[in-house]
């Protein structure tokens, strides 16, 4: 890590969501087997669409900046997901295994939130008008897509309530 | 890792988040030392007496569900902070430095803030309305630390625009 200055800032953690995304767009599908209801089912799958849309848009970006697309290892994402796969592994009830797993989604959905924000306004700062665009985008997204998973989340309770 | 009910899951969580506030605890003097600027060092002061707050209010809870508190490993929470120690170490530019600790404490705000979230939601459901009016105290605290680390972020930017 070489970091002597906001462009460089900018660069590196572009890498660290870039590695996020991948991990993320990889895991999707395991995540989208696992879930027991069909609503998180067609969740996931969904957000796996749009996972793709949001590594091409950050290949855009890489390419506005001249430099080759570049995946640096992201120990948070890593963390994160590690949490997931536990939850798939261990629980076996389904609606207790769907929350476990809205909850372990949206802790993804809430970390890339914090990174896209903090994107935009490094991209601002740096006068790249088309990479906020792009960034803003995804950030939306990414916020429809943990809002999805709250109401997902609260119809889970509800059938349980019944 | 015996999650069978939701009573397990929201126990079990309760642990995950236990761990990431006392690691954040741990971290936060660390962190404070090594902002440059002296209002980012004052927020982190600042969070770190919150956070103790957070652990005594977990400690209620679990005091309520009539378990001992304990920990478990937060492979999120670890992989997040590790993030933040790179950053603290390797960037020597005052105002990079504290643009990459600011968005390093906006991601751990932002589990924090997913988890809390989520709690809530199962407190509500296993009808613990003590547990989730302090779990909301918390939330609330964690949400306005993540707007006073915008608020910095844009000043931070400013001061450099100037």
């Amino acid at each position: 890590m070489t970091i002597k200055s906001m462009n460089d800032l900018f660069l590196h953690t572009l890498k660290d969501i870039y590695y996020a995304e991948k991990q993320i767009y990889k895991n999707l599908p395991k995540m989208a087997r696992s879930a027991k209801s069909s609503e998180l089912k067609r969740a996931f799958e969904k957000h796996r669409e749009e996972t793709d849309g949001h590594i091409e848009r950050l290949e855009t970006i890489f390419d506005q900046c001249g430099v080759a697309p570049r995946a640096i290892r992201c120990d948070a994402m890593d963390g994160i997901l590690a949490e997931a796969k536990d939850i798939m592994a261990e629980i076996e009830d389904g609606q207790v295994h769907d929350a476990g797993m809205l909850a372990a989604a949206q802790t993804v959905e809430h970390y890339e939130i914090a990174r896209y924000g903090t994107l935009i306004a490094w991209a601002d700062q740096l006068g790249m008008k088309e990479a906020s665009k792009l960034l803003g985008e995804t950030l939306d997204e990414e916020k429809r897509t943990d809002q999805l998973l709250t109401r997902l989340a609260e119809a889970n309770i509800n059938q349980k309530a019944a």
